[in-house]
């Protein structure tokens, strides 16, 4: 049999393929998708069906892509919605491939519709279960996405969902779910690719609550909803324009490239210490591996975006751009920054501070201006600093008005790749000339420095 | 700079892809393309123009692929001809690539609008010529394929681009041809990789008739014309549908393999040993490497076609057949033969005898019935067979009711592949039981027989 | 965190790369073991311990060869025995990798001294138990190994291992065997990639007798041993020689190959169909995927092996055959059988029939003679077939005279691919004229024969 | 046949791998020397002779290595050293390969024991002409390494090796030599990548010299002589070591890291913009593509090195590496920079201008100490720096005392790159605080400065 998870990194999104006999089928594809035709075929195995376990707005599903190259059904979960394509999953609904069966549940919480999946083994018994955004290692799916109004329906539908039908398969159930550690979809995924019923039952913090109401007040939180969701719940209902091929951004030269950008997206892919000294001015700094959680929030669909990376290989890049339904790549920096200097054209730079140097300043009692761009939850679990201004990375753009208005705002993330995302939005914006901290609070509880910045 | 030779195996077609600072353009692109792109990118190049030396018959021309992913223009030689894509090459005309020049030759003779294009260094230099089918390693290209009544004025032309445009260029001018050893567009192409105008003005045998009249008598020949080929030439004028990935054949269990294939092709990419001990009954045999040169003279472009395969990896067949434009794989046998087998199917055989085997039914005197499927110029160089009946192996489907009615036909050719290609055509057409001989007229010459099958 | 497990397919061999924070450790790896290597350097990881579940005796064990590659330290299990590197591993000893602790555990039953390692995760929690050839997705090690006459005791060790033990951890802690569907070690381990501790527990056949007598009559089965365990033994105590890279066999003509494989091993990898219609006179057939599984029934390590392959490309067979210890592979035939034939060399052959022309001889009452060379286990589950005689495979060599003394032998495994192994021995021996039934019992049992070869 | 160039990049070292029939041969191999098994062993070629253009002394040569793995024979030119391993080739001396003939020409200059190869095609015709460093497109080899007091002999026999030997060929002979653009063995090889007899004759500015006299005048300059040339001459006369597989450093946390650098190498192989941020205190800069050519100049072969690179993977650094005799790959960054600042460690950085900000500085009349670690080929090419002091980068290391003692010097090179490593050079010796100039004197020349920097 074959039996393969597909990571996209980044989204930490678990896709599955499963095959038996000849047949196989596919659990939540993305829209890079050869990976899924490649595997099967060569092995033998016919990729006959397409699971959805919900109607996905953290990326483009791949079920429309997959399907014109494989000719497989799709099957949406989610058959509320008015899908373009594709057919409705009925709970209950039992598909064969080889001499495996595998079998929907409703299992509503995340969104209404969402189902889950649960496979049964040659001889007939409950083996795996496919649980979406339901369930994860760790952590269950967030229930705000259906409407902020019905979000306490959604986290009571949740509890129904986990203790009268997921737990009860078993403890000794293999639980695969849509998402691994890193994810937008749930707030504390837990860094364990692999985990059973029982596992979450007894670790899972929010599978402690077995109290309906008190699971409801625990779970019903409102999250940050990024833009870009809109466009990806779109998309997945109307289906997405086939890629065929990965795109490849034009490269161009310095001076076209500069002749080019002016008003549209120039995204810096660089991690955070090239683009300190130098970047073309004017471009977002999202690090490589920042694309898939960060992109969604910075860029906007219909503008097209011109790429500056570390080397001439926009790859991977392009996969994550793509995934998110950013296809308009219009043009890569040919050579990168180097052929940027060495065309003489202009490049701006961002101020960095050591913790080392920051500890001195603070020491030596100078007053610093600190925002701090990290979520809630690092700051409920890593300290609160004390004076700074906080501002959620996501909210920046929306929150211009709150940064300080001082000559020098010095800003903290975890590691100082966020806070090269924020230095960049205030360049862009012409404000306040930011100094991002090398290592970010990582770095600062690492250190042995005499201030105390953390609140208490 | 960059400067690739892309060689598709089997058609052995080679194009070209130059780059120079950040430009660069592409010769006679094939149709599966992404490494043209693939290249380039990688190493910051964008491609800029897509140049074609002729109208090609022998496969689907990339260029609407290529151009579709990259936004290069698309020149085109042989301007007579109607095109819907794309524009016309005027003699003469130049183009820019970073600091190279390179331009058009009016080259005529394999069509009338053939083009040579002369690579100039940075220096401004000629340097490297590209010939496409007027001039390979130790060949001219043939003349016959404008139509049999224009040959001997295409060889006219022919001799007049070879001895007063692409020959005074100078001996030191590197010499890259639309072709390797091994293409059906030059009879006798030397399997020299790289070569130079002064190696083929000492080398080439046709350049060795200084005379027009002469030349003219030498060259004027008529080929064999596969059928596909009027399908190559309607589908590079009118441009080739665009693949974006390649297409993957469907994984299909014996009993639906069974159940597709009814009046359709099967087409066994296995070796001629295989082959032999069982196959699906009506399978056509081409070897997978035979693909390239060979499928086109067998196979109709509006027939699905189902694969057998050694592997459960159909990748380089299809690569091979979608070249030649047969786009409708429909299938592909999981498991192969061996599931074929395992599921309780039929299968069929074909007969072969070692050469040491031949020699001894000889020896004792017994009448054989040979067919030699051999080309007339294997059999000029390498000897005629006594008593064979001859038909060059593309001829046979035409040339059925010559099969000589005996019982059993043994079959030679160089080495054993294309009689299986023969035998099977004739199992399919229900005629005489043939006997394949291993090793084939290569395999016989290489042995000691007392018998002399050979005339004098 | 990192969590791979790396497959050796054949040999169905499960070994495990788990990485944290920056170090990591590998569980029983394999001898071609670049890929540990790279896939942790990729990732930043250290490889710091490679932990050994018993002294195994179906593969060449890695261990040697890693640690001279990273530096990592090598812990064996079976403490009793006289390695001569490494260090020896306590009941209860732990190791930290990152922010993870393992444990081992003393599991006697296989071997002596097998060890169990239990991975915690972060929070100090039971998670996953690597239970090497204790513990399979249905079935349990083997324990005839350490001695016929030990059998019943080790199966009374297995019995306190697997009771008292390893089912103990709980329903929900996931198991990682050492071996998977296919493997020699376990006689019927299911075809389940992921399993737990509750699934084996409801669902594994041999974890229901649940009284430790009952057990040992049933698991106290003395199976067949391979010759080549008994070096693979001596290997992994002594320590396998350093590879390096993998060895290439080098390239040989037709007639340099003839003449160098007198009197040594000549290993033909192709399927059966293409070394039925030919072969070089003398080799031994094992089809490429069967390598792991049965080259070391009946090659000799002091013997250089030669070999042939479908394409010139040796790789997977190479790996194949070193992870047997099989490091003499002295050269390969350039060009295959093509090459043979067109050089007017010798071959064999091997006669075939299908199952529909089996059935057509016995349905008109010819009397065939029927050796069956498939394993008691498939017997037991497919049938004994009527009047056949009955030899596995693995002990042909030492059967050959009750291989019946008939002109023509037919011979039945399940496929057809053993029959060809024993008809290529049969051969060579110079006994009966084999012929393999193609398809074998899988095929004869998918068609309608009106012959009942079946014993009721 | 097969006829494939093998190139090293960086280093711009052509290598060639020739097969015919069986047979091939490796002319100057690599030492990571696997590309050529793979290559040859995939297509059926047996590699039987490895033939040396030279006794090389820019890297190590991949002789024992290949024939370790091959059994292939070695033929060394400079048949005067005591080689302890392979054979000495005789001017003369021919061997087969295939149908091929392929002869040793004695063509001394670069070395007194030089040799090129003669390829004729299969009809006996001279056809290539592999010319080692001899000759090479647009130059020709140094001729001082044998001995600056032997550098004019060596140059009039460099002179009677090309115009009485090599150019005599004839026009048409495509020339293959041992370096394309790039290399340190020539001074100003062209970026042509084929070339031919008559091309050279006509174009090349070294070969213009008719008169033996004024050719030795202009050949015979003493240029720069790494110091690892002298460790390059050690091992190939002796035998490198053996290598196996490639060496990969070991990943170690920032803490083990720090720990473990103490007075060995830092190497960071990071561009300039991110070492300028921030790099580990007392690293080295050579960015990765830089390190072929530089890594030699300013790395001890005794020394252990550590690694800093721009992503985990270090497979490229350690190839340009061990192709320079540096086998001693002590360890890498796990994480690299990001890593160690969250780790809390302490970082240093290189302060860096754009060619605007200087232009600003100038044209505000600002005196500006200026060090200048281009080439004197740079320099009389695009220009001196008015009141500029140069040092070659190669020579800083020896010239310390000539580093102006300002507070700041700024750094020229051609982009920046070289710079960097001149920057990280002066902070590790405590010397002036360095500022590098991004894009350097390309990016100087490309942009409208009021300010002339160039003397006229």
């Amino acid at each position: 049999m074959l039996f393969e998870r597909i990571i996209s990194e980044g989204l930490a999104h678990y896709s599955y393929l499963i095959g038996e006999g000849v047949g196989a089928l596919v659990i939540d594809p993305r829209r890079d998708c050869a990976v899924y035709e490649e595997v099967a075929s060569k092995h033998g195995y016919r990729i006959e069906h397409i699971l959805e376990t919900h109607r996905n707005e953290d990326y483009v599903i791949g079920s429309v892509e997959l399907a014109s190259r494989t000719g497989a059904e799709i099957w949406h979960a989610d058959p509320q919605l008015a899908y373009k394509y594709g057919q409705s999953v009925k709970d209950g609904q039992t598909w064969k491939i080889g001499r495996f069966k595998i079998q929907a549940i409703h299992s509503p919480g995340h969104t209404p519709g969402s189902m889950s999946y649960l496979l049964f083994d040659r001889g007939g018994e409950p083996w795996v279960i496919f649980t979406g955004d339901a369930l994860f290692a760790g952590d269950v799916g967030r229930v705000d996405l259906p409407g902020v109004e019905r979000t306490e329906e959604m986290a009571g539908l949740l509890f129904d969902t986990l203790f009268n039908k997921l737990l009860p398969l078993g403890d000794d159930v293999i639980v695969c779910p849509g998402h691994g550690a890193g994810s937008v979809c749930g707030a504390s995924i837990a860094d364990k690719p692999w985990t059973t019923i029982g596992l979450e039952k007894r670790l899972n913090p929010k599978l402690q609550f077995t109290d309906r109401d008190e699971f409801v007040l625990q779970t019903a939180q409102i999250l940050e909803r990024p833009p870009y969701f809109r466009q990806m719940e779109i998309l997945n209902i109307e289906g997405a324009p086939l890629l065929g091929a990965l795109p490849v951004p034009i490269p161009l030269s310095p001076g076209d490239f500069d002749d080019a950008i002016e008003g549209l997206h120039v995204l810096d892919t660089r991690m955070e210490l090239g683009f300190s000294t130098a970047h073309v001015p004017g471009a977002l700094s999202i690090w490589l591996e920042g694309l898939p959680g960060f992109a969604g929030w910075f860029l906007h669909h219909e503008r097209p975006i011109f790429l500056v990376n570390e080397t001439d290989d926009s790859t991977l890049a392009v996969r994550y751009l793509v995934r998110l339904g950013f296809d308009e790549l219009a043009g890569v920096l040919s050579g990168g920054m180097l052929a940027w200097h060495t065309a003489g054209m202009r490049s701006a730079s961002v101020e960095t501070v050591t913790v080392h140097e920051l500890c001195r300043l603070l020491d030596r009692g100078e007053k610093v201006t600190i925002l701090d761009v990290r979520g809630e939850e690092e700051i409920d679990s890593a300290g609160r600093i004390a004076g700074a201004v906080h501002i959620h990375i996501t909210q920046l753009p929306y929150s211009l008005d709150e940064v300080p208005k001082k000559e020098r705002v010095f800003i903290f993330c975890g590691s100082g790749l966020r806070s090269m995302i924020a230095a960049s939005i205030l360049k862009m914006e012409g404000l306040a000339e930011p100094v991002v901290i090398l290592g970010g609070l990582s770095g600062w509880s690492s250190t042995v420095c005499p201030v105390q910045i953390r609140e208490e």
